[in-house]
């Protein structure tokens, strides 16, 4: 099965963990403490949006493509295609690295 | 009793798990420390949606036969013809694979 | 006092347990560790339905007669005319049994 | 000070506990843990209603002088007139008895 | 500093707690466990009423001069006038003795 | 850095404590186990007011110079101009002294 | 990667931490306990603002360059260009330093 036939519900977004880069000088750092859990990744595909209890939609900031910053311990962790993904609500991301 | 008959209520949903395609190159695969608990499974019969609190219904995002990603722990586990289901609820539904 | 005299308020539901059909066949059993609290009943009795903080009423969804799936641990319980009955709230049905 | 001098405020009642019919067949009997504190009850007399944040009033279900079923260890004990009654939210009212 | 100088906001209002009737046939009785925190009082000040969060007044149900009976444990114990007396939440009042 | 650049956000207020005036006869008098915090102050600056998930502001009800009691253990203590302030909710503050 | 990149999402605020200005005069003096975490920053961009259930977005009062005070243990902390910032909700913004 392939990444793209994963289609996240609602206000959820699937990503993929980037490898932290630990020794760029001038990049993002991951923090000591959260080696063991990702907190930079690419985003895979989206859902449509948050639903409203009156069942208006609204569209998510994030889109397919852009890197992102989400809180560790977010999310569950789903493998897809071989590579350990992450499916987490809009609301745990943090920041889009433009 | 026969798996059509279960009609879950409001924004529920009766759910067949699937067996975890373990060892399948490319496709999902629960890891490890889920393997009690299925995560991926088919949609047997879905409610008739979400009712705010002036009565105002959401159809659900999801549609019978649907297959499904959903949290591990999410809801009430429940045998149906000789077959352990789950009812959850829609916002337990991670992702649809299409 | 009689099972029809006790009515109940808003959205809740009069249920009276049914047996666990434990060895029938392609019928719902009850998993193991749920014996000792019943899941499936039949509905005795339903409020008038739930009250939004306007005023305004919905009815349930859940009728007299139905057959239902609820969770475990849910609602209090109440002897009614020697039976020991529960009364919860239409969101712990988890399902209608058709 | 008399029993109808307690004006409770909007959603609350004034229940004056009833014996519980311990030995009456077919009569309502409160499960043997429950003894220590009574499940059936008069209505004494109730507020005006439950107020919303805009100001409006949803007068309540329950009436003076209905016969109702609540929670156990909800609401607030007062003694009145020599009685201890108790004083709950019209929501910890299960059903009323007809 | 005296009693009417202190104005409580929103829907918070000052108690002056009134001694316990303990021995008062037919009056109220404060049960034997609530003895060291009043639940009776006189109502000194009212605030303004509950402010939605659109800026909209509801004016409190509870006068100046009213007495009222008020759950043990609530409130923020204030010393005015040599007094200890209690401020409270309008939600915190029981009910009010005619 | 002066007092008067301290611009809390929506419906902050930043309070200087007040001593407490432990000794005059009809003042209010902090209860002994509050003394290691104070709860009464003067108000040196408001924010512009609650703001509604519509954006709607409402204005505060507490003004600049006034005379306040709040909460023990409300709010996040900061130094300003060599004072110890305190920045807290207008909730937190349970009413205004005239 | 540069901190101008980093886009935070909705209400959500990037701030870099400023040194406590532990001996000036007058100035502001983060209280002993909380050395180790800063309480004032620079903030460094912003998110659109508040979005409600309804899709509205309800632009921040903050903006890019204000120095800020922000309750200790708020946010998430993320390496920016060798800079350890924080991430941090509006709500957590206490003030605003004019």
């Amino acid at each position: 099965m392939e990444k793209s036939k994963v289609q996240p519900l609602a206000d959820r977004i699937l990503i993929e963990p980037l490898e932290a880069e630990e020794k760029t000088a001038g990049g993002i750092v991951i923090p000591d403490t959260a080696k063991e859990k990702q907190q930079k990744g690419k985003v895979i595909s989206v859902g449509k949006g948050r639903v409203n209890d009156e069942g208006k939609v609204t569209p998510l900031e994030v889109k397919v493509g852009d890197h992102v910053l989400f809180g560790r311990y977010s999310g569950t962790e789903v493998k897809v295609g071989g590579t350990e993904c992450l499916i987490v609500k809009e609301d745990d991301i943090l920041a889009i690295i433009k």
